[in-house]
């Protein structure tokens, strides 16, 4: 007889512990405990079941195999005891036993050796009037997902809201309007889609995309109620309009479970997540915590942070596994890597964004830029927009966002900066870092090569550039002859701005400064600008190297701020 | 008057030096100096020129806003003067002084107060007997790609031989068969296509897809002599055969031109190669070199490498720009890492293959294993295959080599691998490596998580896996009734191979298997099999569980094997 380990919860985190164990310690004895019906499914494939591209929900529980991983998969193929619809109520850790209570509502106690929680996130509960109406959904488990798709496809809803532009909101609003044709609009208490993962200017920039693909956005306003007509949503109330709506998707935050763990005394943290040591231990050395209802240390700050990831949560689920069986594994301090794919772009990123670094004490500073995804000759090419967070004093790289295709570039150049993030990497270690290189899949100086050097030209003081909201502001004083704007592109680019904004758009061509620097207006600042900011660089030296030093440039030039909004 | 500064080649290296150096310091004298008339191109995009993916030669040489990098480029971009069509013959270090000879015959004597030397690589000289018919091309510059190119839209070729199955030598393969039709046979003197750069499986996989492509390989063959008619080339002869030809592209590897260093006393190292320090200087702390003539440090195992990578000739470049101007940066060892693509597949690493690891006197393994590069229930997915080069008694990671579709994931994957390679990583930190997780990009838990994993297993000594090779040869002894075969898959997958081999084929499916222990022939070594090598372990852990240890498990299982070729 093996040692008795108890796991409560059985999605990611506890199955993986489970599983792994088993693998180690043959002997162990097992028990998956869960609430739901539903186990160790792929919660993150919930948008996907929406949409359609998932055809049923069975899939998103099954193993690649076409194996449905349920109570009779465990016992199985893993020798692992499921109870299903039964809910943990307390933890008697002086006992070492944990409190039972089924669906039926019988109540009974089961002794363990060892403990892993496992209990998981929920949706936050907003307490909004009006929020138990009909056809108001949240995004929380996979039945939650059946019951969407059934009113969706039983053609219920023509208009949706979408509360909440985090991962799940816009993944959510790109499935109910790209495959079932519902007219979507989010809305956002923030004053940006993805706040805390991305800065506004990639922010604004996949907004902009999606707002192409027909969903609309509402920044800056909140919900205050949902009004209904027998007893179904039919009306969304913010603090500024009123929506219609007969489908409402709630995906406004989540918050770890951790009330169980709590209760028995375990320390908790900041957002009532659980505190585990790197070994993903409790304060109770006999209970092991992970996945959606912990907090771990950020690797660049140092500090408890919230990350309910599901790649996470399968890796900390088989340090626990190891740890329980013996093995002495670590789970490392997270960077959070994370990305979403919306209609043909993406955003992805890892560390900090300029907002969290700044708020976190750091004297950062980002650098954006754009560039070609592969070789500029090479017949098939995108733009991909970067931001490096750096901290102006120590050179440290603090952290990555990008967007670009919906293809896997941009988000390989994240993976690989992502994982020198939590070794403290300097500007100097991004210009150098080794991408492999060929004309199909790279640029010879990649993007984030490229973006190291511009951080590095920024930080000695070379570089002095503005985004695309400064240029936004600067553009008012251009257009009334206050800042001239000079672009440094080839004659037949500039041309067509010239001819739009005749007396505002100077083109001089960056070749041919030097040899006109009679045409600048006397006393006035420069904006200098090409197509993605190279030229306008070498520019701006040119000009500071004779003196002139009231200029800028633009971080990505007229491709950034196209692709940012900007209607020039 | 700034410092004069002689830069010795205009490729690469010497043009991101140069360019670099001007941004920091304006006032440098910097002249450019190269043999050819062709400069500042881009090397690595000469296959597809070639193939006509890329039309026109100039776009080789023209930058991502279509400007021709010659002259008139330098002088007016950037205040670099040019002199092409110019040999240095040599460097008189004592005076300061290089001696030039210019295309007419006529020689100077050029002072400099610094010198650097991007005199690139040439294409080795094979001496084969009849070298110098016609039809017979190295890809050595953009001379003989644009003679290459001329040569077959002429239509001159109808059948082509390509020396060397190298990065250059499969990319031409690619191109003559791909694009232009030509029947292609490429001749390689090792066992294996990509010699030092990936393993053998990796190696047979990309060959077999390439062979689907319809190019056909010669291996373990040399080529003997070139046999022409009326003075252009006929056939290949190799120690093994007679191949026609009309067109033969050489492309057997490259050695540094170091040789101009070497006389001036500069120190050079095994190959010619310039050795230089991480600032890039050479033995003269006045000579700087850099690009496809110097060797630089392995960062696994400290040793001086020849890396000719035109990114790594780029980043190169911009370090002695810096040091030229007294910024003092340096070019960290190098890993080495590669991409190439080959048709719709392409082979990526970075770091020692296995061969190399045991050369270098590692205790080195390497675990090979195949995942969905998304989540499995994502609609559009691909294997890929990677392998791990790891260090048995250290557990440090030493290489990471793999094949997958020719998008952007795999080599994302190696890419973030690479990044970590020279910080010594041990098998845990891969197994711990944030990917960014969303089902249309990765695996909740990524193939290289999983691929750290299945070190890890192996390491501890859970995991008894054979590779395609050992399956091959153990085949045979299956087929003799010697050992015996289970596969561990579902019953209907099981049963087409059942039928195909009665008798040898057992199906028992893994979550059967401890049920049906009786059935296992007694005293005979067992092969478990599935599809991607997962239930095959697990029925593993099953079985030593139960005392059966004579069996073994298949890296990537029935997937792997057809990948690489195997006819089951």
């Amino acid at each position: 007889m093996g040692k008795k380990v108890l796991v409560v919860g059985a999605v990611a985190l506890g199955s993986k512990a489970a599983c792994r164990l088993k693998r180690l310690e043959p002997d162990a004895e097992v028990l998956l405990i869960d609430q739901d019906e539903h186990i160790s499914y792929g919660g993150c494939g919930i948008p996907y079941y929406v949409s359609g591209d998932v055809a049923d929900a069975s899939e998103l529980q099954s193993t690649s195999f076409h194996m449905l991983r349920d109570e009779r998969f465990f016992k199985d193929c893993k020798d692992i005891d499921v109870m299903t619809r039964t809910r943990v109520t307390a933890i008697l850790r002086n006992e070492k036993q944990i409190k039972i209570e089924k669906a039926d509502g019988t109540t009974s106690l089961l002794p363990y050796d060892q403990l892993v929680i496992g209990t998981g996130s929920r949706v936050r509960n907003l307490n909004i009037e009006g929020q138990e109406l009909g056809g108001i959904y949240s995004v929380g488990s996979l039945r939650d997902a059946i019951a969407i798709k059934s009113a969706i496809a039983s053609g219920q809803a023509g208009t949706a809201v979408v509360v909440g532009a985090g991962f799940i909101g816009l993944e959510m609003a790109e499935a109910l309007g790209d495959m079932w044709g519902i007219e979507t609009t989010v809305v956002e208490i923030s004053d940006q889609i993805m706040p805390g993962f991305v800065g506004p200017e990639l922010a604004k920039m996949a907004q902009s995309h999606m707002e192409e693909q027909g969903v609309a956005f509402r920044l800056g306003e909140s919900v205050v109620r949902f009004e209904g007509e027998d007893g179904r949503v039919a009306r969304v109330v913010t603090d500024q309009e009123t929506l219609e709506a007969d489908l409402v998707i709630i995906a406004a935050g989540i918050q770890p479970n951790g009330e169980l763990a709590a209760a028995a005394g375990l320390e908790v943290g900041f957002n009532g997540g659980i505190l585990v040591d790197e070994r993903m231990r409790t304060t109770d050395p006999d209970i092991y915590a992970g996945g959606d209802c912990v907090l771990v240390p950020n690797a660049i700050t140092g500090k408890p942070g919230y990350y309910p990831l599901g790649s996470l949560s399968n890796r900390q689920g088989r340090v626990i596994g190891d740890n329980l069986a013996g093995k002495e594994s670590v789970s490392p301090p997270v960077v959070g890597s994370f990305v979403v794919k919306l209609f043909e772009t993406c955003l992805c990123g890892a560390g900090l964004t300029l907002k969290k670094a700044l708020e976190e004490g750091f004297d950062a500073i980002s650098v954006r830029m754009c560039q070609l995804d592969r070789a500029h000759f090479y017949p098939t090419k995108e733009l991909m927009y970067l931001e490096l967070v750096v901290d102006r004093s120590t050179r440290q790289v603090l952290g990555i966002q990008g967007s670009g295709s919906k293809g896997d570039a941009t988000v390989g150049r994240i993976n690989a900066v992502a994982a020198l993030l939590g070794r403290k990497p300097k500007v100097e270690e991004i210009s150098n870092l080794e991408f492999a290189y060929s004309p199909p899949f790279s640029s010879a100086m990649d993007i984030v090569n490229a973006l190291g050097n511009v951080a590095d030209n920024l930080l000695d003081g070379r570089m002095h550039p503005i985004g695309c909201e400064e240029f936004a502001e600067k553009w008012e004083e251009i257009k009334r002859g206050d800042v001239c704007l000079i672009d440094c592109r080839a004659k037949a680019d500039a041309k067509v701005y010239e001819e739009k904004y005749p007396g505002i758009w100077k083109g001089i061509p960056q070749d041919e400064l030097l040899g006109r620097l009679d045409e600048l207006p006397e006393g006035k600042p420069l904006v200098l600008i090409c197509n993605t900011g190279v030229r306008s660089y070498e520019a701006q030296l040119n000009l500071r190297a004779k003196g002139h030093r009231d200029n800028v440039t633009v971080f990505g030039g007229v491709a950034m701020l196209k692709n940012w909004g900007m209607d020039i």
